[in-house]
C-alpha cells in the first residue's frame, strides 16, 4: 500500500519489506515469512555500500520484533547523521505501529523500543491508543487530547504530531457536541506542529467516515502525507526547506501550517478512493456468495464470510489514480476552540 | 520495476518476491536474501486458503533456483487447472530467465526445469541466447531466427512468443542490411502467434537503440506486455478473449495480430522512458564526482566509477508515468519479406 501510493504520486521508492506475508492480517490468517532485525540491517548496508542512500524522506511503519524496530530506527538515524549538515535534507516519518482500540498486538518490548527512537524522528504517525502509549496521557476528552500531544512534543522533542484518527463523540466533553454536524459518524483527524516555546499548534480536520472496515488506511496515510507534506513545504516560504524538520516560523497560525494543508488533500484523497472502495465492495458483495452447494457447520460459514467481506473490502487504488493525484472533496483544517486547550494555553 | 509498471498502468498487482536484494545485480554488489521454494510455495498456500487466486494474468520471471522455478510453474499450472472451464480467463506470461550474451547466469539444472513447464505458458519472452537454449537452434541469420521460433511454437506448444531483443546486424544474411536504416543503431523484436497448423506469424519491430546499459529493461519489457496485450485482445473481435491462450482466428495476418499492436505500444513506451532516463543519466553524471579528496587505486576507482554510472542510469518510471500511458512516438510491427523465411514456409 505505501509503496504504490507513492510511487502513483510520483516518489521513486526503495521498499524495504518487514515482512513477506501473503495477503494482510485482517483475513485473520496468512502464510509467509518476517524479516529479522540481520536481514534488515544487511538491505541497508547493501544499500550503503553501493552508495544508494541519498533519500529525502523515511517513511518507517510495522516492523515484526523489538529487534526490527531498532534495526529500523538505526537505518532512520543513520540517515539523519548523513544529513546532518544540509539541515531540511532528510525527513523522517515514523509510524509507530503498536495496538488500536486499547490493545497492543506487538510484544511488550516494542514500546520502549519506540520510546527510545521517537526523538529522531520529525513526523510520527499514532492513533489514539499509541498516543496514550506514548504520551502516558488517558485521552478521554478533547483537553487531554491535546494535553497527550503536548506531551507527546515535549517527551519526544519531535516537532510533528498527527494523530490518526479519533473518534469525537466518544470523548465526554467535546464542545462540537452542540454543533450541527453529527459526530457519530464523523473521524477526526489532529496534528500539531510545535512552537519554539514547545506549545503545540492544533489543528483538527473532520471526515465522514465510512460504515465499513478498510485494511492498510494507516499506510495509505503515511504515504500519502509523506507525498503531500514534501510538497507543501516546498510551495510554502524557499526557506522552510532547509529549516531542521521543515518547522513553520512562530507566527503561522495552525491552519496554515504545511501539516495542516497537507491533511486536509490527503484526507480528501482517502475519502474519495474509500468510497469507490465502498461502492465497489457493495456491488461484490452482492454478486458472490459464500457457500458452494457444501452445508457449512456455522463456524466455518462465518470464517467464509469474514474471507469474502475482507477480499471485497480491498482498498481500490491503482483504477482511482485520479483521486491520489486530484481529489474532487475537500475538508477543511479546523482551528481548535480555547476551551478544549488545557489550561496553560488557554 | 515490473510490479510498479503494472500498477501504473492500472492493474492490482499481488507481488510474489522471489528475491529481497539491497539493489539489482547489474550494481556488480548486493545484500539479501534469495525466496526458497518452500517460501514462495508457503505464499501462493496463503492466497489460496483466502481465496485470492482469481488472477487474470500471471507473469513469473527470475527465479532464484531449479527447485524455485519449479515452485513458480507449479503455481502457474494451478491458477490454469482453476480456470480450465473458461477459457481465455487466464493467460501465463512466462520469462524464461537463464542467461544472456551467450552464458548461463543461472545453474545448469535451471534449464530442463524451463523446458518441462514452458509447454503450459500462453505467451514466452526468451532474448536471443534463452530462445537458442530453448530451441536448440543457434541464430546466425534471420532464417534461424524464424527457425528457432518455429521450432519453439512446435517444441513447446506456447502459441506466443517474443524474443525481446535481436541486434539484426550481426545476424550474417540480413536483407535489411540494404534498407535506409543504419541496423547497427537498431534494437530489433521479433515476435510470433502461431497458426492452427503450427505455423507462425511472424512480425518485427526495429526501434533505435540507445547508447548505454539499463537494468530492468526485460522486466519492463514483460509488465508493459501483460497490460497491453491484454488491452489489444479486448479491443479485439469479443470472441478472442474466451478462446484458449488468445490465439487469433488464422485468416489475421501477423502485423494486424494483438501481440504485434501490443509490442508496439510496448516499446513505444519504452523508447520514451529510456530517452528521458538516458537524458537525466548524462546530467547526473556530469554533476557528480566519484573521489571525494581521496587518492583511490585503479581498481577501486573503477569500482566507484561503476557504482556511480549504475546508479545514474537507474530507469526513471514514475515521473514519466505519462510515457508508459500514453508514448508519443512509434514504431510500426513489420511483416518479413518470404526470402527470411526457412524453405517451408516461403
Amino acid at each position: 500500500m505505501a509503496s504504490v501510493v507513492m510511487q502513483l504520486l510520483g516518489c521513486d521508492v526503495a521498499a524495504l519489506n518487514t515482512v513477506h506475508f501473503s495477503n494482510h492480517t485482517g483475513y485473520r490468517q496468512f502464510k509467509g515469512t518476517r524479516a529479522t532485525a540481520e536481514e534488515i540491517s544487511a538491505l541497508y548496508e547493501g544499500l550503503t555500500q553501493s552508495h544508494l542512500t541519498d533519500f529525502d524522506v523515511m517513511l518507517s511503519g510495522y516492523a515484526p520484533s523489538a529487534a526490527a524496530v531498532e534495526a529500523v530506527g538505526a537505518i532512520g538515524m543513520d540517515l539523519q547523521r548523513k544529513a546532518e549538515k544540509k539541515p531540511g535534507s532528510f525527513f523522517w516519518v515514523l509510524d509507530p505501529v503498536m495496538g488500536d482500540q486499547g490493545r497492543l498486538y506487538v510484544n511488550n518490548d516494542v514500546v520502549p523500543a519506540y520510546k527510545e527512537m521517537i526523538h529522531h524522528a520529525d513526523l510520527i504517525l499514532p492513533n489514539q491508543f499509541e498516543a496514550e502509549v506514548l504520551s502516558g496521557v488517558k485521552i478521554t476528552s478533547l483537553s487531554t487530547l491535546a494535553e497527550a500531544i503536548t506531551a507527546i512534543h515535549a517527551t519526544y522533542k519531535v516537532p510533528h504530531v498527527i494523530i490518526t484518527s479519533v473518534q469525537i463523540s466518544n470523548l465526554s466533553d467535546s464542545s462540537s457536541a452542540s454543533s450541527t454536524t453529527s459526530f457519530a459518524n464523523t473521524l477526526t483527524v489532529i496534528g500539531s506542529t510545535t512552537r519554539s516555546d514547545g506549545s503545540p499548534r492544533l489543528f483538527r480536520v473532520d471526515v465522514p467516515a465510512l460504515d465499513c472496515y478498510f485494511s492498510g488506511t494507516g499506510d495509505m496515510f503515511a504515504a500519502l502525507t509523506v507525498a503531500r507534506l514534501r510538497e507543501a513545504v516546498f510551495a510554502a516560504d524557499p526557506a522552510l526547506r532547509t529549516n531542521k524538520s521543515w518547522v513553520s516560523p512562530d507566527d503561522v497560525p495552525a491552519t496554515a501550517l504545511p501539516l495542516a494543508q497537507s491533511t486536509v488533500k490527503v484526507l480528501a484523497s482517502m475519502h474519495c478512493i474509500l468510497e469507490k472502495t465502498m461502492e465497489a465492495r457493495n456491488t461484490e458483495l452482492q454478486a458472490t456468495v459464500v457457500s458452494n452447494g457444501k452445508v457449512l457447520g456455522e463456524e466455518e460459514r462465518k470464517k467464509q464470510e469474514h474471507l469474502r467481506e475482507s477480499k471485497a473490502a480491498e482498498v481500490r487504488v491503482v483504477r482511482h489514480v485520479q483521486f491520489l493525484r486530484e481529489p474532487t472533496v475537500e475538508f477543511p483544517a479546523q482551528e481548535w476552540s480555547k476551551d478544549d486547550l488545557p489550561a496553560q494555553f488557554r
